[in-house]
């Protein structure tokens, strides 16, 4: 069986996509695919308080913002591509999204993982994710001008946000991440601007580990202590057997 | 790898299962699973007004249901259990919630297909797939009596209603049924008393084919003239990779 | 054209048709339609507080609101027929649920009213609604026996509760029910026992009339001070003209 | 009865009206009314591929569309009117939403056909559907400047989606075509650019005819074999009688 | 106990914060508290009709609404504060947003009103609840600049709109203005253009009295006559009590 | 002030009002209130696998069960009492009812805490929660035989299900019970037969915590390792001021 095509991950900020989605990839680059994260802004205004309060200037959190997202990314033996579109507020424009169908046409993933549509928490997450689902339908289309071949029409799964029952979100795939839990530990780790967060999904990636085991049939020997992260398919998942 | 599981397929009359699962049970059997179809009555008051209008009698229509029906479950590969307990309407007793539980004990299915919560159009259904899902619970329970052994936590599917929309229903998972379309049209031309639906059900799986096309990710090669049938999931779906 | 044919209402207790829909009721019979609602309780318990505590027994309280439903009915034109089928709880039987199919079968009705099916301040409402909804599919099939030709697919309509977005009724259809006020207001005023809600209920109507107003195309010429009552759709509407 | 008001179309892209839209289309203008579909682009990005795969250029693909838009109106008596707005991505402007607000008040229309706002599967449709409910709401205004009278409050329907479950699209109107269904079929094949949809809304047009016939009540005599096309509501139906 | 901080409302005109929250209003600066109304436009356009009939200009309109609002809000016991931002349509700039993030951060608000997010009657209304909400997270951002210190998490609780079931309001706060009732209905009668709606919020204040009466718990004392109005929270309820 | 009334929690099992409500009992207690815990069955056969695994029989496994809900309660101050109704599955009786009816007249309870309609994991869940709301509603009203007085309207707030998002659980209260944080631990210590959930509960708690913290305004001194449980309302919260 030939291996698949990429991954790729649009986030709105750095941390994104190490806490929501660093199993995933960690999964997809060990078993030989390619991980591409888009990252949309580097959390500057939003996500680095810590640094603001500790009186760094704008071009420094930006600079320790994509140090820590490299590392992470690297971690997780992923590449990171920064579009520097600013943040809070992540706004859409006309050169952004054409970015990203640039991106998702020379790519060619297979697979596509971003935010859900609502966070009342947050303003660059909808964004984010709307500005990802956007370019992936522009990038279908043969008279959408651009680089690269169109491409055809890769799963969107959304990542599960901070909150995730006021988001409206409701997983409907839970991913097994057992194998790769270390990797993502140690690119949370790598995050040193939201440490305090390390806690709260390593008990996160446990509890759906436990409901991952307590959904599972008979097919999948889940180990009593699993990891799981949480996704919400866009579309319908296409299938060729039940299970 | 090893065989997986028996499906098990819980429907509230005999043609449910042929116009509305027909595909995953011939998908099964073809893949050297064993499926069984538990139907709850015959059909006999609600689904045979053909029958009735050309004045037969309670159990001629019985009779007459019970040949189409394992005629239809023979051309799918699979074994039919008639549970006689009457519809229109169709009622939840203690005995016949403690038959099904036996038979998820003995069979111990792997995947379960039934009936989607809410139907506006048919008393039975809803009610079906109530016992479905809750007999599957109770089989779960090492203290509920019964034969066998307890189950573990096989995944269930609801699948498509006669009018989807207004029964809430909402596809997320499109099963390609292509290699087994003959098979699921022979069933369907041997369900005597409601032929008329042959060509509905034609056109339905030829327009879930195109959406599953439309859906489909580049992984994934479904022919142009697929077919496909739609079902939705009760519980999340636990996998070991996102595609 | 042919007169339509008859409206059927089935409520739970006596006051629930004049409050909710006593102008559809008046707007039939003053078009010469039939109109005929199916009490299944006097209110006997839920409904008839100011009995009790003034000391009356059950026969005393069920006489009151039968000749309060009786004379409620007279005043819009239609016939109530009493199922005393008690209240708080009201409870399906089979025995009920066949003399609304008979009732069904012997009238035709060719439109149907009665609760939705969520309230949670009253526990006999939705319970009427579904004894409603489930009789109305079992007059459809030729199999069930009982009096009467099995029924087409008359158009069911939900009426309003008394709070109801806390029901999730959501009005899909403003009936302009000005021209019958008078009658309405006449068969509210003969509830003795639940008089209080004359002034309500008028404030409700005078409200709706307001959204009907409001919500009315230019083909429809309402008055600056219509009334209305809001219903909710059961099955689509179907029609041959979109306005 | 004098005749009714226009009716008025808006769409993003040419096909849509005819696929969609067509029979009620026809149906008004069958009756003597005025029908204009404001087609807000030629859809020469999103929705012409296989021009563009046969080397067509920008000028070219929209003068074909253009033209085909032209015949199928004209197959069903009524005018197309083009914005050039751009498509793929579609996007508001104040100057289109004026000129929207400008037809509006000029066309006085007594019915509003749109797209419904979500559709995961394109990303001109839903900014189409917002256009078009966003001008009528201020074509309602005194203040708002502009040619023409204010308008009334105009009824608005969307029109069914492809792919109506994942767009939760839930249709609550089903519109009786067939006489006018030849009509339709003559538009459709009207439109070289997108024939092959043809046998795929001819489909849909008989089982929304099945469900027609299945969901009307006595008063309404569909024939056996109908067609029909599926609307929802954006505002409450406004009603002198319930049927 | 320290005196609560400031209450914040934010609406689209003049007219909202009288008809939806006087009540509110009232009850926070009769307690002590300051209470600043964000007046994003003057209704110049869309809530003016009366005035644009009779021939005034666009600064005579604004200037009317102002006097009007400053005149209510001082019945309230309130400052107004107008933003200019124009109306119907109104629009979300970087500038308006910055203006509210300015206003949270000086006047650190300890409770938020606004519109909610959806009505399909009024085009200017979901914007301004949304500027609102967005401005407050914003302006919890350290990085994100502007005057003032960062907020803490202030509770946002959305009004009640003019037709709530359809635009899925559903109250889950009844507040109780007996005691400011009066306050109330000076207020509203000082908006002389839109004076006919004072008839129509008392019977709402009655209503939603009515119904917080009934679903008050016993500790609760409310009076038979009470007047209530409804609110949606966006956030859950932190609370160091059930009740 | 007076102390409030009693709280009376209704739960399907013995465990159930340890883990998902024991932080509210001990509040509750903690201030001088009576806590009353109406347990309808053991969860003999549905939550003591490890009894039955191990070879305990019916009375056994009964016995083990009360008294580890005895000893539950005593550690939250409050009192059990337990209905044997049986489960897996508990079945609505009107004896069952009844006897809930003549609890909340003699308790005459001013908050009620249960469980959500909903839960597909469990059987006995949605069916305990449906008896909570329908005694409570029947208790109310004068016409309904049984002990005591009638009762007024205590609120009802539904206790998290294990899987909240399936479960269609969003958190619209969330409980600050830090204060009696050991104390709700030693009643969840005291339950052997499912001691491996005290880990998971725990981080469910400050999971919790957390968010209070998070949405919790600046009136509300939330400590930084905040323990909360999470509750949704039936029915609108009526106050007289907001917060």
């Amino acid at each position: 069986m030939p291996t698949k095509g990429p991954l790729l991950v649009v986030t709105a900020h750095p941390g994104d996509f190490v806490w929501r989605a660093g199993g995933a990839i960690a999964l997809a680059t060990k078993s030989g695919r390619r991980a591409v994260i888009a990252c949309l802004s580097f959390g500057e205004r939003g996500e680095s308080a810590s640094l603001w309060r500790r009186g760094a200037g704008l071009d420094e959190v930006k600079a320790v913002r994509r140090e820590e997202g490299e590392k992470a990314a690297g971690a997780l033996g992923a590449e990171a591509v920064f579009f520097d579109a600013g943040d809070y507020p992540l706004t859409e424009t006309p050169e952004l999204v054409q970015s990203l169908i640039d991106l998702y046409r020379t790519l060619q993933p297979s697979v596509v993982l971003t935010h859900p549509p609502k966070d009342p928490y947050n303003v660059d997450h909808p964004v984010a994710g709307e500005i990802a689902r956007k370019a992936r339908i522009l990038a279908q289309a043969a008279g959408v001008p651009g680089e690269g071949e169109v491409i055809g029409a890769p799963p969107v799964f959304c990542f599960e946000p901070h909150q995730p029952e006021v988001c409206d979100f409701r997983p409907d795939v839970l991913l097994d991440v057992t194998p790769v839990w270390e990797q993502k530990l140690a690119a949370m780790r790598s995050l040193g601007a939201q440490g305090h967060l390390v806690e709260y999904y390593t008990d996160l990636g446990r509890r759906r580990g436990v409901q991952a085991k307590r959904n599972s049939g008979p097919n999948l020997g889940l180990p009593v202590d699993a990891y799981a992260e949480a996704y919400q398919r866009v579309y319908p998942q296409v299938t060729t057997e039940l299970d």
